[in-house]
């Protein structure tokens, strides 16, 4: 049987029925959450109706592969996420696990059980349920140790390694069980581009060369909580609007940046004044920040010019400052075989010129291209828009993307 | 007995103790909560030590008077609230609570019985426990009905009339009980300036004269929350970047002007943003605005600059704006017959020129302005903190107010 685009749609939306929220708010499912659960059990029981054995890694990844090929044979590695942000899309993340579902699916009816290809979900990629990104992949990859993994926590207080333990997260077992460099042919991820270039340019597929690195930090300032209508303009200690006039100058840093990067973007997504009330002016405000670059020179001049921004602000209105860098993920050329092999494979079904993009968004592709021959294959996405729950891209190109991923593992 | 301060002091301290938070954090007490409860009871229990029989009348605020006094007789009246911001401090409203308390306490033990004073606890002053301030006067003069103390609601969703059930708030009785022109002498609200300028100028008390406008606003900005890495600054739509920019300029619009009217102060206290995911560029953000000014020209003409603001802002990015204003409050001048009293009681105790300033902050007082003659005593504040647990104001200074008022009493 060919790879079947409807079977995909009807994974994508047996996934989106595990949320939090309902869809008119948008997609929630955070990593080791009931919902999250669900979803993956969902998986596990299609890839086991698709001839695969099922095995849960100690960083809580989950690995499928057919029956008839061993664990330790050397085979080709394609998956995503199913985690979300908490108001999230459909796709982000599910496109990359449906698309080799349905190709070991296929493999599976056309007596194809031999076909060298293992599907990956890796757990907690978004970085929302504990502010810190791609903890699957980064565990597996030996990239985050324990010492780090208990100090991430979730809305209910627990480590990464207290809220996987009955999601099959092992301390004991997680450096036996680490990703050795060769252990695969390769790995790729299928995933929207969650961006608006390729839409806009009617480019539906492209191979993705490399994957913008990220810095992101989180930071206190502190002033005067005062009465709102007592305490005169000038007499004033106000945090969140020192923030709002660092928003301002770091929104324009970008721009500036960007004008000759253009993949450079600096977002302030959390923002939490206290007490945050009506009529006290906020004396304290805690809030993150996430900044992008295409270059690790980009990265450097970026970090060293917002340090300046948050510096002459607070210190111009004598407000304190505590800012930590979080993370830091330099900017990751992916495998330039692989990516032939894509494009070889693209040819054979009558695809040609599948042009070559960077990524803006981070994937687990960056935690494991260091480690096993990596490389990205972009659907995309309407409008650009993502982490919002109208984030749509087409069937009849996430197909394509399958058929493609089906004819490279079937060539290689 | 003279009024004792170390008796003041017991009584701060001791309404001090029922809060929700520690103290290193704020002194707590939202209206109609088990703490704003039990801080009540206390006051009523000294009250009734002190000779005195209480009433709460059906906007649930608590009157207590001399028992050999009739509760028609036409006598001053004195008091202010014990309802916090959320991290508050031990003197906002408490103070002009003790202040009368005291009064009544050592006119009591003089046998002084007849001592023509009520103090008066007003219920949720501060507007943190319902978004709207000054709830219990306001139901008590009559300028806020019941239609409208339905619609606000506090953190468990229960509006003014429900929260206020068990503490004796009455929808039946609220008409009956209104408080009627001419009904009392006169109020005298002690309060802490909480401003800088007493404090700095070496000023203990002062009388108020004049209480500044205030209109609050509540508003929504909707642009599109989207992947903070794949998304180009040119692409975004970023709502909190756009209220950034609009607090930035509302601050240069208050500085402007307060120079032509030193009382004009804006604040934005409460920022929600929405997702508020360190990843996701915020799609929404919601807000509340705070404006004081001295004069009625000065408050019209700012609530139209900091309209434009937000228009214009908003209008450039393609945002949705909504704004409401949530009240209006016009600038209230006080009695100069109560003034006068004021005064004259102080030279009485051998303190002349006590300095006439204007409130900045909004008071019970200049709710019932408008009904009985009313004046305020205010008490500098170390600083100008307040709303903030380091509040404080000097005990001789609090002490020297109630002599004020209890020879202001005494005499007239």
């Amino acid at each position: 049987m060919p790879i079947r685009p409807d079977r995909i749609l009807a994974d994508i939306e047996a996934i989106a029925g595990f949320s939090e929220n309902p869809p008119t708010i948008g997609y929630s499912r955070p990593t080791f959450t009931p919902q999250w659960v669900a979803a993956r059990d969902y998986v596990i029981e299609q890839a086991k109706a698709a001839g695969c054995k099922v095995r849960i890694d100690a960083a809580g990844n989950v690995h499928a592969r057919p029956t008839t090929v061993d664990w330790d044979a050397k085979i080709w590695l394609s998956g995503s996420h199913i985690d979300s942000v908490p108001t999230g899309g459909k796709y982000d993340g599910v496109m990359g696990i449906v698309v080799p579902l349905e190709v070991l699916r296929a493999a599976n009816e056309d007596g194809r059980q031999q076909l060298p290809l293992e599907l990956v979900i890796f757990a907690e990629e978004e970085g929302t349920t504990f502010n810190l990104g791609m903890l699957g992949s980064h565990a597996w990859a030996g990239s985050l140790l324990l010492d780090r993994l208990v100090t991430v926590k979730n809305r209910d207080g627990q480590n990464y390694l207290e809220a996987g333990a009955s999601c099959g997260v092992s301390a004991e077992r997680m450096a036996d069980e680490r990703l050795k460099p060769g252990q695969y042919r390769g790995l790729i991820e299928v995933h929207a581009e969650q961006g608006v270039s390729m839409w806009n340019n009617d480019v539906p597929l492209a191979i993705v060369t490399a994957i913008n690195g990220r810095r992101q930090y989180a930071g206190t300032i502190v002033g005067q909580a005062n009465h709102a209508g007592s305490t005169s303009m000038h007499d004033r200690r106000d945090a969140l609007v020192a923030l709002a006039e660092i928003m301002v100058a770091l929104e324009a840093l970008a721009n500036e940046l960007s004008e000759r990067s253009p993949q450079t973007v600096i977002t302030i997504g959390q923002v939490w004044p206290k007490p945050n009330a009506i009529n006290v002016i906020p004396g304290e405000v805690t809030f993150t920040l996430d900044f992008r670059g295409a270059s690790n020179a980009i990265l450097g001049e970026g970090d060293e010019r917002l340090r300046q921004v948050f510096t002459s602000v607070t210190s111009r209105r004598s407000l304190d400052l505590t800012m930590i860098e979080t993370e830091f993920l330099c900017a990751v050329p992916l495998d330039a075989a692989v990516c032939g092999a894509i494009e070889t494979a693209a040819k054979s079904i009558g695809l040609v010129n599948l042009p070559a993009v960077a990524s803006g968004a981070l994937h687990d592709a960056a935690i494991l291209a260091p480690i096993i021959p990596t490389a990205m294959l972009f659907v995309a996405s309407e409008g650009g828009i993502s982490h919002n729950p109208k984030e749509f891209s087409r069937l009849e190109d996430i197909g394509t993307a399958a058929r493609i991923l089906d004819a490279l593992v079937r060539q290689s």
